[in-house]
């Protein structure tokens, strides 16, 4: 499987997602030396361009995403050299001709093919590349997310797919495992001992996860109604963050070991029923409100009519295994919160007994703050451990204590080097043939099968999303649903 | 216990240890307020001087000894009107009339007598002090090290201590527990629960605790020679804290509950016998050679004569309970060493299995340092602890993971606090009548039995310093001592 691809077909790369990242990242990679001098990048939409039309639009996509320092007059024209363009109307079926006379034509295989087009369109598209003879016995395909909308629809798609690839061809990307911070999670977890033998619920009072934007709708209408929060957010970026932080060790860093814990771990959660759903899952709506000091509309002003899709989710999740067992996972995501923010938090239990208190000095001297890691994925990168230390002085009423925190990625260490995009990773993996930081058909359908038991369970109890002022952190159901633990959400 | 001193005797108070130490701590303590306004000290030595006269000596060891910015001449003078001086020969029995006179006469009890005198004459003053009528109920002693120069003459002295002051108004020294740092290993051990749970054989290699000192015998000719490196350094010092590091959670921060786990610790040292202590123990004395560049003689060359006292000693101990069965604690120190330094090294041990190594590529990619800790005491204090993250990049060959270093103490997030001489603290708890960091007299039994047991040992097998050349790190039988057990000095 370690055969690079040669020829990289760009499905969708007119559209937005290929102007913002994946070009700017191939760029990236092109500047950097590490494509082969060979490799050849054909783009395809459904709008008619030629070769000249297309280069000037992705000139003008650097030009608006790139740093302007990374941009080289010389490295711009080597990178636009290896990109052709063959317009595929992959709706209607047409230009796959096209498309395989190009490539038959000129370009060497293997064959890599990048869809960033509508979901729906998947499995069509696959389909359409095997009958036209482009998916050949070492081509590949990689789709951005979503794969359906529920377990039925994406064994759907993962069927028409696989009558095309074979699942070693198959490439299901989920950009934040592209993420330096979240490798660096596998590196801080099973390079230390200092962090794995606490990783479990002896140690860990609770594990926080947040994915929060400020936006709306904006010009999601048509995608976003009637999908919503659990399914655009939790069933793919939040699960997969789940299973990285709570998998147990695997063998290697192989593609199969890695996603064979990460599978397992899916598997393990606990499903939600009618019974519980109410207790541990809470939906809500935005409201009208203001975001950074402007003044928004609500959801369904926004989106012209009233709706019951959830623009926030916030659940407690368990995991039915011998490491998790009685430790929950808060998720929580949602649109028009107060700041946008991507963040996980391990919170430790407090220590089994507080040595440093002092009898009738409440408050004074001994208050310990249990130990938490904070791993930030949005808007910064960094992952950091808070620990207690003594404040240096005479101690006259008692020890003085204070947290202290420690940043344990290397963002001091290696402050300079440029981060690079998400996608600068995964499209390299992809053209390499490494599949470790793409999500297995398996790992899609357990997805699956845990969400659709809770919106089976939503529709059960028919609970209604709870509005919420944009600009807030949620219903405060969502506020009750942590802190009858205990608990609260770090924000 | 808690009545606070009103008159301070210092014994000794003409010699080097007050002028370094003693008398900058006390004037740091004035000029921070934290002195009551009523406490008076007064100074003792064999010299008979006015108090003019000290007022000279203390004024001049205060400027030799403090950074020009801490003296104010408001505030000396505040201090000087503290200070009285009654000349006292303790050898010869004589004065003690006098300094009751002064005492009765015009100052307040409890007195705190301070004794920074030759360790010899601590039975012989605290005896004195009771037939002047000094010692009154709530009267206290403290005591620099050593008491005694074996478990015989320790009870000796201790004995003759008690008869004129009960243990809980004895106050024995070891400045090492006024070191800040020390203090803060207890914060870290028992504030956080990120590391006690891992504080043990299952997780701990192994420990090194390394009291380095690159001067000779200067002026302690005298006392040195025939007393040597166990019993200067390791019976005392090195003993408490590594007492401090193994004993388990006390109960409290009380001088009681720390003192009592610290004293079950010592005395779950496993002794050695002539059995093992050629495998268990190495003796050094330096011949000549340079530190830092510059040419010195050995130490018999110093000493005039041929000796066979030890001027370095490295020892495995290893601590015969539940938590710490199995694991080696290395010690070392000696004189003329490479350079001025004590620290203690956590050795982690490595993680069970690596899951970076690339199969056929060794040294590739995957390579693991294990965790560490290391507390430094001496020239600067600080706590830092090094983990394995992952290097930002691509990882073309393998996840590339980085040691990094983190600080855990609070030279960085108190930086710009003054660093307290670790006499402030031991003397404002000694005048406040705190015990914790004051050595008990069962913990300073416990130790000499460890110690003879050595010495006598030694001499059973009849073992003989081994030279080294002054500026090396000790014999090279010390480097094998460790490395038989594949592990190596941390330098």
């Amino acid at each position: 499987m370690n055969v690079k691809v040669e020829t990289l077909v760009l499905f969708g790369a007119t559209g937005d997602l290929a102007h913002r990242m994946l070009f700017p990242s191939l760029y990236n990679l092109h500047e950097d030396g590490l494509l082969a001098d060979t490799l050849t990048i054909v783009g395809s939409g459904r709008t008619r361009l030629d070769r000249a039309a297309f280069h000037t639009q992705v000139r003008e996509a650097l030009a608006d995403h790139l740093p302007e320092d990374r941009l080289d007059a010389a490295a711009l024209d080597g990178f636009l050299a290896r990109i052709d363009y063959c317009a595929v109307d992959a709706g209607a079926g047409s230009g796959y001709d096209d498309l395989a006379a190009l490539l038959g034509e000129r370009m060497a295989r293997p064959i890599g093919v990048y869809l960033s087009t509508p979901p729906s369109m998947f499995g069509a598209i696959a389909q359409g590349l095997a009958a036209a003879g482009i998916a050949c016995a070492e081509c590949r395909i990689a789709m951005e997310k979503p794969i359906g909308h529920d377990l039925a629809s994406s064994r759907a798609v993962n069927e028409q797919v696989a009558s095309a690839f074979a699942e070693d061809h198959v490439f299901r990307i989920d950009h934040y495992l592209g993420k330096e911070t979240v490798q660096n999670l596998l590196a801080l977890r099973f390079a230390n001992m200092l962090f794995e033998p606490l990783w479990n619920a002896q140690a860990i009072d609770h594990v926080q996860i947040t994915v929060a934007e400020t936006v709306g709708l904006e010009g999601r209408v048509s995608y976003y109604d009637g999908v919503g929060a659990l399914r655009d957010m939790v069933q793919n970026h939040m699960l997969q963050l789940l299973a990285i932080i709570a998998m147990e060790p695997p063998a290697s860093v192989s593609a199969t070991a890695v996603r064979d814990e990460k599978v397992k771990l899916l598997r393990s959660l606990r499903r939600m029923s009618a019974a519980d759903v109410k207790a541990h899952s809470v939906k809500g709506q935005y409201a009208s409100g203001a975001v950074d000091g402007v003044a928004v509309k609500g959801y369904a002003d926004e989106l012209g009519h009233a709706s019951n899709t959830e623009t926030f989710v916030a659940l407690k999740a368990f995991i039915d295994n011998w490491r998790w067992k009685g430790v929950p996972f808060y998720l929580r995501t949602g649109k028009r919160m107060p700041k946008r923010q991507s963040e996980v938090l391990i919170q430790f239990k407090p220590v089994p007994h507080n040595i440093f208190a002092r009898v009738g000095a409440a408050g004074r001297g001994g208050d310990l703050d249990a130990n938490m890691m904070i791993i930030n994925l949005q808007p910064e990168e960094n992952i950091r451990v808070k620990v207690m230390a003594k404040q240096p002085g005479l101690d006259r009423d008692g020890v003085k204590l204070k947290e202290v925190t420690l940043d344990v990625s290397l963002s001091h260490s290696f402050a300079g080097e440029r981060r690079r995009i998400a996608y600068e990773r995964l499209l390299l993996d992809f053209i390499e043939g490494d599949q470790t930081l793409f999500v297995r058909r398996d790992e899609v359908e357990a997805q699956w099968e845990w969400i659709d038991a809770i919106r089976d369970a939503w529709d059960a109890v028919d609970l209604a999303p709870q509005a919420y002022t944009a600009g807030s952190w949620g219903p405060s159901s969502a506020i009750a649903l942590i802190e009858r633990d205990g608990a609260s959400w770090h924000d």
